[in-house]
């Protein structure tokens, strides 16, 4: 009887760490889309191929090298070595903390989307999921004790208080916001949008595609918040919440803020999220509501001084968007 | 050991109910994509911004009032104390009960598109949601002992048999369609629909939007009637069926009594799934495709009947989908 | 003590397939997009109807048919004897297998797409799905032992070694793809597709639309392979990680075969998971990459040998897709 429950056990953190592996695989699709809705038409089919073939290079790079980089575990052994005893945990660990790394070259298209050639921007996301992510990855949750792991250095610096960051605001969505800026600025606007003296705002093409970009990536991220405790057993209905208010707190913000611009709000739900990650497991659901509604104005007011004052063209809004909201 | 099946329970009862939120939150995105493969094209942002902002408006309401209204439970205390014993399983249920009353503004929208104005529509639907809503649900399924507890006024009266409303036929879709109603009513129909004695039909600007609206919602709908269950070890098979024969029951009956229409078969398995909300844990498969292919039946009828002799302009039928088929 | 621990597990066995039919159910969202997005803009509609429509019928004649022909269960008893002891687990497996056998009719759908007439078509799709499928089936997963079962006739022949075809590539795709190639052919071309020597490419109408179906297909997918464990504690992150594998196989592969081509690289992705579902237990992941991509690589040229060659218009391109890479 006991062995059952052990059985029941594993096999619930294997299928509850699949669902969010899925549900955060989902949330590409939704990259994928609201990068469609928001370019101009004729480069809707170009941002939909870069999506899916970045998770393509994305899956392999992390497998082979930045897996083992950031956790030290290799896969390189016989199929049947794999599944241990645990059915296959760490496969799907690797899973769901591939989906993760993959939102880099995937925050990183939206900002330098209708410019960039396919294959160099194909290699260089490649090197940022194999690489630069893994290092970044490791010092916080992973194998080098840095700074978010229980005994690691900061934590001895700060008398036991670790780097908190319970799912990847900092990790994810300021590392892919901040790593786009060079990008962006180095590439240069794209042609027609800055003439002279006057700022010509480009239309999103397809407002449909955006808001359902938007909806995949906000039921997605309950994927991403919830299931990065990692255990069924460790499942907090708290996290569940502040990502529901920091949502919404985003999207009522963004819509007082930008006078009820469809574009904005729509991305003002993402940017709550983003807000919320790192702390989604601690704090009250009404400081979630303020902490998403901060989030989305700062994307909003960020999204107009970069467009406007410092004339870079992102499209997406990324570095707003991920790089300062997730830092925040 | 006992502590781990403990434990076990409370992670599957929370996970359970986790999933059939976001699955009954994805519905939102059905519902905005309905309305804007239904409405014409230039109110399809509107549609969209409408859907959206409704569910945050909804959200905050009803964490303020609507919950503590129905059931007597509010969260105004401190983060660690919301966890409780349970892994914060009152507030997934919480979010799941949201999910349910965010429909109520969601369904209005469909009947009165492209007419009402942005924000008394959107004060109109927090008074729904923070009021008048859990108002009714505290009668059927919450603290106020009238209808649908054991032990209520009604049981009492008909000798220990209370209402039995297992998925919100009633609770939801009733009372949504039915105070739909008044309100498409008074607004009037939208210009150009009825000239004289002449009702010219105005097309649906992009059916494949529609039906994906049609797919995300009838896909949700196994998270709004399976996991009404509300605890893991209360699942049934039999729900999910239920919903399925339902559904499929609506598709046929729409595709031979509306001739082929494909808004009406994309609607008719709406129809079917509203239908057997309430009885879905009691009627057996086939019984479930009876009363399926009825609802639909009456759902285009009475569509017909409401836009044509009473001239009602409802763009989505949402009167006859969710006010008649629901009390049925 | 005990009895919590069996209704934990029955209860997360329901639910585990459930979910699983829920996800390969909304893979025909996926199947309906896919057709809307790779036909021309005035078939958009029909295709969406025969989608939904197909799977109406197939759930009715499974229910009746089918599944007592594979399975030798028959569901015609009361309401209350269906639930069990096992809270109507044999009723989510009919729905899990169903969600299987109304691929069928949609994969053949993809490839006769724009030439069908509606009702010759629903019929034959019916008979598929309650004569034809059921047969094939229950060779292998069911109560004919002849192929697929430990102590089948194959089993044996070969000294204990049954057909092994874990989640239905030659069950479900290979059937599919093969039964479609007559229908195709018997069909003919569509109206200007070739003119005497010259072969003229009909474009897609919505690379959008066909991407979403593709997404869908690909998030649905893991449902179906996971879940065809058909038992919680048979779950197995090899499966997972595989159909992983052989999809990013497929999306690279066709990337560079097709020389970067949208609708190839979305539908590689496809045939890399249609290529691995029968082994996905057994081989390691570095050979589902492996498999994954020779499954695109076929197709690719399969297509184009098909179309070109051969002179066969297969619209979704379902015989090289579904017929050669399944039974590869």
């Amino acid at each position: 009887m006991e062995e059952t429950i052990k059985d029941l056990q594993a096999s619930g953190d294997v299928l509850f760490l699949m669902l969010g592996a899925v549900m955060v695989f989902a949330m590409h699709a939704g990259f994928a889309f609201l990068e469609v809705g928001s370019v101009r038409k004729k480069n809707q089919v170009n941002g939909l191929c870069k999506i899916i073939c970045d998770w393509g290079i994305s899956t392999i790079v992390y497998f082979l090298v930045g897996f083992p980089i950031a956790y030290g575990i290799s896969f390189l052994k016989p199929a049947s070595g794999l599944l241990g005893v645990s059915q296959g945990f760490e496969l799907v660990h690797f899973f769901f903390l591939l989906a993760f790394a993959a939102c880099i070259p995937a925050i990183i298209s939206g900002g330098i989307a209708e410019r960039a050639k396919f294959w160099p921007q194909a290699l260089a996301g490649g090197i940022f999921v194999g690489f630069v992510y893994p290092f970044f990855e490791s010092l916080v949750w992973g194998k080098n004790l840095l700074l978010g792991q229980e005994g690691s250095w900061l934590a001895g610096l700060t008398g036991g208080i670790p780097f908190h960051d319970y799912a990847g605001s900092v990790v994810v969505h300021s590392i892919g916001g901040w790593l786009a800026l060079p990008a962006i600025i180095i590439l240069g606007p794209r042609i027609g949008r800055y003439k002279g003296e006057k700022s010509t705002w480009i239309k999103v093409s397809s407002l449909p595609f955006l808001a359902l970009g938007s909806w995949i990536l906000t039921v997605g991220w309950f994927g991403f918040n919830v299931m990065s405790a990692q255990s069924l057993t460790g499942i907090s209905g708290l996290v569940a919440i502040n990502s529901l208010m920091a949502m919404v707190g985003g999207i009522i913000a963004a819509l007082v803020v930008s006078k009820n611009d469809a574009a904005f709000i729509h991305n003002g739900a993402l940017a709550g999220l983003i807000a919320i990650c790192a702390g989604s497991d601690v704090v009250h659901p009404l400081g979630a509501l303020a902490i998403g509604a901060c989030g989305a104005v700062i994307f909003v007011f960020g999204f107009e001084v970069e467009t406007e004052k410092y004339r870079i063209d992102d499209v997406l809004g990324v570095w707003p968007l991920h790089g300062i909201v997730g830092s925040f």
